[in-house]
């Protein structure tokens, strides 16, 4: 059985090395993958699109332990959600509000009387309570077993998302790879409509680039292109190059898609 | 059988790269975790503090490999240890010195010719004659058939630890996480006598705060506040905020806790 | 079964989660080992070195799925190769070229219609059409059944190597590790001839020490020393301290061996 981690703890922490010597001893048998240790400190929306981005390529029944947890101890609740064919754990903090749209789910309230949880502290719940319950999960356990079932699980504010006129959209960027691609939150159904060869014109700031190319090389070395990403997202990129550098491109910057009307 | 790493040879090297290549060959089932490849470099203290705090909530017969090891070459001698129900691999440079607090423990020097090493290098000993020995045990060998017996391992110098007055604690910050939690060394069973409540001033310079809370919500936002942590250490938080930064907190610091004599 | 990973994705990327969760749905028992996911972006002759110096300590039929692809979407092959013993996956762009220089080599094209891929996009063939390979490797697929078999894989521009005159050995710097040590391109085996004892020099601009000793810890504190590393090149270290701080050392700076003519 597979048990993912994401967490804000650092790779290399002590917190990470304890909660994995938990899910050791508890599903002897399981793989632990790492998906992240560098959300940063409490930034529930990351964690949420990281999983949204990764867990629906793992095998059904994986468990994935999220733990970023800026109100432990507090009275947030903890829960375990099973949706997508998959499971989760970890803080009822708007970390699995993204599973509501994407069919049935089932969640339950982490009820640490039911989970054998030898000491607990008031501050490390990812160790003394969603570490235990990853590991009955992996081990077989039924989700009623860890709780009583809750009728949703909490939600992140709404990002506004792309804003659409007849022949525009403006869009966001919200990540930044590597590479110093440019990815924004305009996916391509969202597209409808609009041209995606040279009629199209995208830009960010003073810098323009036109039509939606294929992928990376498809410009000459240096050039500024837009393509659609390996998750369906459009993005700007450089031929050979760093576009995150070149348009002095941030989180958060407006991309503006626009066109002629069609005759 | 399962092997945890610990090292000071950064994450993504070419040795630990090797190493791991050593514990797949001879000791195939194995499951390696990584506790840290991030100890900065020769750092001893650090290795041994994160073993001692991870290594408990590992399974039973867990082997863990540590290689920090500035002496390599030189004539430290390097030691499989048994203690706390758990196997320990690396140089007898003070690394395991505190198993030596926590029960019984049987330890061997390592002897090249019992374990088949095809060929050594005189700089890595950690592929060369560490990893063996621990895929060795993860693979069933016995302590004694990887060398002689031997009465003791090294130990570091003993760190002064809080110093105690009828009315008084001086500790030590002795970490910072990510999150910014100033963590110190007196461990909650070293307070006895002390009050827990608003009589207890916890300061450090300029800054303090009264009594011990229960979890870093307990305050409103960006207010400081002591509490005792996940294993059992005082440390300085602030809800919703970085303690270190905003006490310009370092290792090293003196922590002062003191308190009104009772009636 | 054992998959390795090596790109230039960065550790914690979604890019690597993706991979990971395929190969983990495609090969369902197969143990996954990270190599490095911090090449620097693009880097291809920094991957093919951390591979030619860890792939040969890992086990027969060991698949190392290799991401570093800067011509993704372009028309550069992506192939599967046989060697040494075990298996490799990646981009056709010189990756794998060092591996004809050890024994008899199989390569062959994938052919993305053996592989049951069931979208791919035009940007990360490393998700879509590489870990599906090396999965399908990993669980027992011949190589022949992903693709037609070619004659050769690319190879990078040769470096030209150390210059050796009868007294003299000119090399250079390839790699500085965590530590400082200064590791050259100049591997033991071309140094027939040459003294190993003070009559040799071994100089980095204004520095020289006399000699190769057997490891760091041969010298005074603080005292340059020249030795032969683990992985049998060249290396300047600094008996417990850092000789790249010290030498002001660069990948690419050259280091000079000398000696008198023997009488």
């Amino acid at each position: 059985m597979l048990i993912t981690l994401t967490t804000d703890f650092g790779p290399a922490s002590r917190y990470v090395a304890q909660m994995k010597g938990v899910l050791c001893t508890r599903a002897p048998g399981a793989s632990l993958v790492d998906l992240s240790h560098s959300i940063s400190p409490q930034n529930i929306a990351t964690a949420a699109r990281l999983l949204a981005q990764a867990a629906p390529w793992y095998p059904p029944a994986t468990v994935h332990l999220v733990v970023v947890d800026p109100g432990v101890g507090a009275d947030r609740r903890v829960v375990a959600v099973e949706a997508i064919g998959q499971r989760f754990v970890g803080p009822d903090n708007g970390l699995f509000g993204w599973l509501a749209d994407h069919g049935e789910l089932r969640a339950v309230e982490l009820d640490r009387e039911r989970l054998d949880c030898p000491r607990e502290s008031a501050t490390f719940h990812g160790r003394d309570l969603m570490a235990p319950a990853a590991a009955a999960l992996a081990s077989g356990a039924e989700l009623t077993s860890l709780g009583e079932l809750i009728e949703s699980v909490a939600s992140l504010p709404t990002a506004p998302g792309p804003a659409r006129s007849e022949t525009s959209i403006a869009c966001r960027v919200v990540e930044i790879d590597r590479y110093g691609n440019v990815i924004t939150d305009l996916h391509r159904s969202a597209m409808d409509g609009a041209p995606t060869d040279d009629r199209l014109r995208v830009a960010l700031g003073e810098h323009e680039t036109l039509g939606l190319w294929r992928t990376y090389g498809d410009q000459p070395p240096q050039t500024l292109l837009a393509l659609v990403g390996s998750d369906g997202f459009v993005e700007l990129a450089i031929t050979n190059g760093n576009a995150a550098e070149m348009l002095d491109a941030r989180v958060g910057d407006t991309v503006l898609l626009d066109w002629e009307p069609s005759a």
